[in-house]
């Protein structure tokens, strides 16, 4: 039977809320039926998304206050909550949803990291930290058994999967020495939310681009390096540094790593391709790099390896977008394999191009 | 019975091509089965659109030669053929596949003038005079009636649909004066399509804004005419003013009319909504003016209307995507109109919003 | 002699003040001694203008915070006070310097007007209506006699600045109607300040292109109805849509006028060749329509007339830098003008191409 | 006496040579008198560069055809001439105005690398090799004395220059590991030239970022080893990887570096003032990172440095304008200093900002 499931979004007026929102409108089994958000609780969704004006169920949507003591009408109501929080904030909603029987998709950081130390290092003092032995990290390539029925998801950060995703296969099959690993991202600017700020005004961010929060000062360093030690099976340290670029959409990353010897292009290719097999991550073949736009508004993630020889480094290179890959749609990815959907699911596997 | 239409798509190449791809893909009951193009054929889809590598079945689809001598081979393969052609080849192309008994939907200019002489004063001599009489114009929420069962939709230009969308219902109910209307209108660069020129440049397009073919030279401005005369019930004469502006996707029109005794903004969107009812073209309320990224990869239109009380002038303004609403996704809503089917089925009706 | 005036700016740290300290250090006869800003006021230039960081003696300047009853002292300091400050607080610091024996260029709003109670309407009751008699709209092309010697300039507004210039020898020739006329108006967001706001969000403005202030409701277009009345020799009442498009600086102004009989395009370049001659404005000959690349970072103008035949409309457009000819160039030209030095002294009149 | 020289420019109609015009327009003591092209002879330089119509003398000089033979009569014209040309022409062109008398700067690579079979593993036979020993690397920083006098300067890369500034101090003072540099640096679209092409298509470019020419293959990676190695006193091998950014100007380089014990960021930073002083090279202070933004337009440098303590990897971060600093406005600040005239004579010190 194709039951349909009950969805509600608490922080449905940011950009992953409203990515969110035009996934869950095209996904077959899921439909949209409760909206919370806090600065922005009771407006219509189409006062603060504009591009639903007009466009109904969605439009008249009111938002409503999430209240933890509220947890139970609201699981009279949803089954599965997708949570678009500031971190902290995140955790208090989840746990309140999870423990009234609600599943829950969590976007934010708070259960990305299996150590509470680590986490509260980066965030400061975790509201639920017994909740994180639960959590299923959700990047499903990685973490498909673990996903397999799971009711606490911790979407993956945006950065974070545009790291991982090149570099566990290389990890995994031990190409290349784990430390010395370089991670210079490059990101658009929806990747810092609806809030406008200096950072992200367009006078300044058009024909500007800047590196900030680096050398290991930017918060998604922790998750990287768990993610990626796991791939290991040793400690994993990085040099992670992000940078603003002047575009919307798109995450753009290239890592560097030493070669262990006997490794090629070809055989980190092929390490990738075992490892991701035929699906949302694909695997260019030789003389290809991938590009930012190839996958805006998809799911899907682009990789590419290349071999400096001279130097003796491989270089793995990735795109994503970081509203949908890295955030919204990598969501509705790990809750299709959580609930033993097929993988893609509703999902947009293709472009808008251009 | 759900039976699904095979669909072919000829010029599949370039971006309108890409993006029927795109919403081919998503409707239940279009399957794409065979893709031509001239300059590309013999390669795979997935070299000529990178957004499709790795992407099955549409990347290693090889592109074909299309002649018209195989338009029986292709009748056999295709119900539907889209055409993304230059003009007069699309004429020849269409030609061949009615007649070899395949639906067409051309989204060249080639039928979409019902006088072969206006055809030939701004495109010189039209292939299939002889046609013109059977192609529907392709403008869904105008053309109802003639598309139910048509064989031949002509899908209308990017600039055209932007115009008439929000001038018609004025014209329609008699609320402006027909003469004198002005339509000042902005457009994204992939309206110029996909070959590399000096014009889309990216260093001379960002930061660059400029108008071109002013002054009656556009080959648009015949195709305006004549579907605002048709609205008017008389014949209308227009200045239009297409601006290329520094962005990939969307078209923002600014029209300007002379108001008649009695019309206010109210009026002049109630007049609107009328016609548009509650569908894919959403009449903003007062006080609210479109955002080209509000439609940005959808079907939708937004419309919105303002009175300028100290010179009687009305001011009508349109946002769509000129490859969704303005190409692609109008063609297959008119695609949908004609089968009989849900006007929106399988149209992506949200935004990528950012 | 070639003596050196000292320059002060009161509101220094925004983008029209840090265009003033670029054109104030290549200028031969100006040296800038003395800054002021509220907001920031106690911080150094260089941090709140971050292209200053390293660059003396302007990076160590510390921004003073002007009382008017500290007039005197600034006029021991200064010469000439630059002032780019919100409106109405121009006009107090103004008078104040005014009266202390400072020359006063004012880029705000306040001066501009020639009736108070024009000013009123738009912008509340204005601080020192006394001096609106003194004050000359320092548009140097159509003010030259009245601006030498002046002490009191109203630097113009840059959608006027962009509306005037391509329409004033249209009016002062009677080449078109003096009703009827409409200027559509495209803008880059520098135009919008530095202060962040959803508004000019980089994530909603790139790929976003939208009409604001429509119907009159600009507060520009009096400013711009005072100076072709003055052209005209009657009343002009005029239609003006302002769009914020997705680049940096830049306005692009297409404007609408009914022919009058006789008037032909090359009639009409006629007309502003002879107001204009071979100075700072440039009109394009025929053929030519202008790009707002074309003149980024300089003072010059362009304009381009042409004449819609089939509709008895000439359109004429003009493209200006905003934040140069639309502000503090052209500020600093009107000034040179004042002091009866050469109009260009020491402006860049070359874009920055691309 | 302040004497001033006449200058050519062959190659005038491409990126690099609009620049020059700008900045010997703005220089007090060169003087633009005779400018050649390949493709534009014949043609006006105001047809080739709209930003110049109007504008004389510029506007009104036609493009000659340089031909060697002709080099004697370019001599009886010019003292010193830039050449933005293609390499192995520029060297042609090059040999044959300094054999004829005129002082050459040239903006390829012709005569950068010191041995000519460098030179030919990457760009193919060289026409001169002769004329190796002679030519000047033209980084002023680091070659002033050789600059001194110098009739045939080599105007560095923009890539080499962005990559360059901020890793010779470190080299220099041995503060890091000479093995395992990595430089990735994002470049503004203009660096590709003025010929349109799918990778520089606007449509592409906007909200698309990628790498391109990785792993050791970028021509400009033998020009940066050969730099750094001179600094360092040793063989310098580095991985270089370039990057297409959807903005129009700018280079940002982020460079890692392994930590020699006892490296800070304050001792590098230190290292970086001693050696540029306080001149067109900015090193920001610890907690500010560099943009782009800030120095559009200008021939200035700004360089930061970090540590990432937890993997003992030294940052190193810089941008430039890659048409200003990256090329034209380096050229003139080398030929300045070959010309013992202050370094920074008649050069834009302040960025375009926004």
């Amino acid at each position: 039977m194709n039951s349909v499931l009950r969805v509600g979004i608490v922080g449905a007026g940011g950009y992953t809320g409203a990515e969110l929102v035009r996934l869950i409108h095209a996904h077959p089994r899921l439909e949209l039926v409760w909206v919370a958000a806090a600065k922005t609780a009771g407006q219509r969704l189409g006062e603060v998304l504009p591009s639903l004006i007009g466009l109904e169920p969605y439009a008249s949507m009111v938002l409503d206050a999430f209240e933890p003591a509220k947890a139970a009408d609201v699981a009279a109501k949803v089954d599965v909550a997708f949570l678009a929080l500031p971190h902290a904030t995140s955790a208090t909603v989840g746990a309140a949803l999870l423990a009234a029987g609600v599943r829950v998709v969590d976007l934010s950081a708070d259960f990305r990291l299996r150590e509470a130390a680590v986490y509260e290092a980066a965030y400061g003092k975790h509201p639920h930290p017994e909740l994180l032995s639960q959590a299923v990290y959700g990047l499903p390539e990685l973490h498909r058994p673990e996903l397999n029925g799971a009711r606490l998801i911790a979407a993956p950060g945006c950065y974070p999967t545009s790291a991982i995703l090149p570099l566990a296969p290389l990890l995994k099959a031990g190409l290349v020495e784990s430390s010395g690993i370089i991670i210079d991202s490059k990101s658009g600017v929806s990747g810092a939310g609806k809030s406008p700020s200096a950072a992200t005004h367009f006078s300044e961010c058009s024909e500007g681009l800047r590196a900030y929060k680096i050398a290991g000062t930017h918060r998604h360093v922790p998750e990287i390096e768990q993610e990626l030690s796991l791939a290991a099976g040793t400690s994993v340290k990085v040099v992670f540094t992000p940078h603003l670029t002047p575009m919307t959409c798109g995450i753009h990353t290239t890592a560097y790593a030493r070669l262990k010897p006997g490794t090629t292009a070809e055989v980190a290719r092929e390490a990738a391709r075992n490892l991701y097999g035929r699906g949302l991550v694909t695997v260019l073949p030789e003389g290809k790099l991938p590009d930012t736009l190839w996958v805006r508004g998809s799911c899907r993630a682009m990789l590419a390896y290349a071999v400096d020889d001279h130097t003796d480094t491989l270089i793995a290179l990735s795109v994503i977008d970081n509203l949908a890959r890295g955030a919204s749609a990598q969501a509705v990815q790990a809750l299709n394999v959580a609930l033993g959907w097929a993988e893609d699911l509703g999902l947009p596997v293709i472009a808008t191009f251009p």
